[in-house]
């Protein structure tokens, strides 16, 4: 037997322990976002160090202006093998309302269903499940001969709220973090039986418009004909941001974009996704993009404009009738590829400046830009990573995107230029953020199973 | 000398006895917005009643929900003459913010300026002073000979909110208030020497349209591209109802709509009104109405469709990523002449619900309709009123607009085909709803002498 047989035979014998060990951290309440909780956020960081000391890595509580962060080191058996950081979080969502829950949150427990075993409970499936089967697939390797590349764990406390602290910390402790590869168990599976692989992610850049006319709101009546209308003019800029093939207006906008490789097109293609169910799930029925892609294109590799919000003059009940001095909508790019989102925004301001007339002005405010995140096609990790996860499942992982963005994922790329493998056990069906969350028995046991695959392909010379 | 003569000669030797009786009623907090000034409302009405009794005329007050009307008969000294319905409203704005104040709200005074003295108080000119000319007008002829006409005079108490009993109490009491042609002195003069008579009141048709798309705000990372956002489609709705002229684009829209006549649009052209300086007040430059139109025109003569509100999505401070399950817009549509509110609704709803991708849907809200208000230029009673007015101020009075409208002129016309004839001594800068109000001491006595003159020549044979 080779090494990672002895590991994916300890791992199954350990079920029972790892269970248990899950559950004494999912019953300590890290509720990030109410400082009621601090202490027992504290209480969940420690938990993880004395874990991760137990299992020959060196680790500690490291303080932040916030929640701590937790951060260890094990280095591999061999020198001179793959250094991986894996990330991770260990704060969870507060559990209200509390009279939804069908067992109490923090009291974790198992639920036999035809489909299989489920662990319920807050933390289940975000994070700490996931993050456990990484840890479960260090133990392993500790038990039997040792850890096959080197590791960097670290979990933080602030991921619910926004993870404040996360960039002063990456600045302060470079050195420390920088390895070959970024580990993210913070995804989903294609399906109960399907891993998946995240290689996008959607870049996004967030502007406001502020548009500016009259000196004060003015009465309709009074000056209704003579001046301008600030959501007449709002309303024109939005609409020419948009032509009847759905596709943005703005001069090269689509630079940087390019098609899919076709294997992954292929696959995306023959993937048992349901565009029409995905839509009326939330009540719609048309694809509303770019004309001729299709609906997984839309929200994976394709680039959007949406305007999230827009408001100006009165918005109560009835009726007032005022002409409004101002009116501003945010508007949010998605951006895939190569698109550089400096570009984007200077494109998008000056169409908006262009648009304006004579009495207008327009404020802007930014509220975010960072490019698209693509670990390349190419990329040996992935291959390995792929080959591993197609052992472990006996079928050929998604990869998929993600068009929302993982911003722990860009801080790391931008920091320390390291890509990310985003794979992760859960499923959409898990509630996360949501009364009853659940994990898969299955996929605690099986994501176990895959890291130590994993770790072993990154190691194989 | 004739009995005009004489009413006119009493109006100028009453004028310190007259004030005093103004001031007593300004000294009256009734103020309609606030319940604990009702008892004061009851005492002004009450004031107004007995000063009716006093002069000949037949007062009462009569019970509504809210403020009570002030309802008084007179008839004039000869039978079969016209019937005219006097309408004022003897409640006012709240006096806040107090601190604005130079003197007391309800204590009044008259100041002495370079261009005149000036009443200064809550209610000078809105309404009190402007209502308190008519019963001057009236006490002169009282104690002169008598009425040269039938007159009903009507005070409501709750103009200042929106005139809430006032439906109910017309429609209770119409065969009291059917009268040959009303008056109202609730409008302003074009300047401190030229008296003007508003003869056409734009009409509103008021609607909101909510657009709903999907069936709960979605993650725009993860439907952004896919799922329509209602936001966009408002805008598009919203920047198709203008021509690139600035014309409505609504079919129908026009139709009913008629030019000046000559020498009113000549007036209008001589009159010495600055368009730069009424946009440059309120920090515009350029007229955004119809192209080929004058500012006036915009403004008093001239259909609009506008935007008084609009919102969608997240508005507060900072992003977020969301596509919004619908958005919302109030529209305002100001008609003239002919136009009919009821086909102009259906057209736009038309136009919206035509402009609507699959997988929207569009509500509507109506906030109401009514048609513009023309007295004919070629009405005896504007004739003859215009002949009495410049009489007595040496000047032609300004056959004006208001974009404006105002309620009660619309409820006399619909219930009981009644036309109004508004004529008002305010100026612009009287500062009404504002600290520091005034009422011109001129207004005041010419005023009264106007209504003589006017009341006289309706009467002429």
């Amino acid at each position: 037997m080779t090494q990672i047989d002895h590991v994916l035979t300890a791992i199954d014998a350990n079920q029972t322990d790892a269970l248990a060990r899950l559950f004494e951290l999912m019953r300590i309440p890290s509720i990030s976002t109410d400082p009621a909780y601090a202490g027992e956020c504290d209480k969940a960081a420690q938990w993880l160090v004395n874990e991760l000391n137990s299992i020959g890595f060196t680790a500690s509580m490291r303080p932040t202006a916030g929640r701590p962060m937790v951060l260890a080191h094990a280095k591999a058996k061999r020198r001179d093998m793959p250094h991986v950081l894996f990330y991770g979080h260990y704060d969870v969502q507060p559990a209200d309302p509390l009279e939804l829950w069908t067992t109490p949150p923090f009291e974790p427990s198992l639920a036999d269903l035809p489909t299989g075993k489920q662990i319920v409970g807050r933390g289940s499936a975000d994070d700490k499940g996931q993050l456990m089967t990484f840890v479960e697939a260090c133990r392993a390797f500790h038990q039997n001969g040792g850890l096959p590349c080197d590791v960097t764990i670290l979990f933080e406390g602030e991921e619910e709220t926004g993870s404040p602290s996360l960039p002063a910390f990456i600045a302060a402790n470079k050195a420390e973090l920088k390895a070959d590869l970024m580990m993210v168990c913070d995804t989903n599976m294609w399906d109960r039986h399907t891993p998946a692989v995240t290689t996008m992610l959607r870049g996004l850049v967030l502007d406001e418009v502020v548009i500016k006319a009259a000196s004060r709101d003015l009465h309709s009546g009074m000056y209704g004909g003579a001046a301008i209308n600030p959501i007449r003019v709002l309303a024109k800029i939005i609409a020419g941001l948009h032509d009847s093939e759905g596709r943005v207006t703005l001069p090269g906008f689509y630079d940087g974009v390019t098609e899919l490789p076709e294997d992954i097109a292929e696959q995306w293609r023959n993937l048992d996704f349901d565009p029409e169910a995905f839509l009326s799930e939330v009540g719609l029925s048309v694809p509303a993009g770019e004309k001729g892609r299709s609906v997984l294109e839309m929200i994976w590799s394709r680039p959007t404009c949406d305007i999230n919000g827009i408001v100006g003059g009165y918005t109560q009940k009835g009726s007032k009738t005022v002409l409004p001095a101002q009116a501003s909508a945010k508007f949010s790019f998605r951006l895939v590829g190569q698109q550089n989102p400096e570009k984007i925004l200077e494109a998008f301001r000056a169409y908006v400046k262009a648009a304006l007339p004579a009495d207008c002005e327009a404020e802007f405010i930014l509220h975010g830009a960072s490019p698209a995140l693509q670990l390349p096609f190419s990329s040996e990790a992935l291959r390995r990573a792929r080959r591993a996860l197609q052992e472990e499942w006996g079928k050929e992982p998604v990869f998929g995107a993600s068009g929302g963005s993982i911003p722990i994922v860009g801080a790391f790329k931008k920091d320390l230029n390291m890509d990310s493998l985003m794979i992760g056990f859960g499923l959409d069906e898990d509630r996360i953020h949501s009364p009853n969350e659940k994990y898969e028995l299955s996929s605690f046991h099986k994501g176990a199973r895959s890291w130590a695959r994993i770790l072993s392909a990154l190691a194989a010379v």
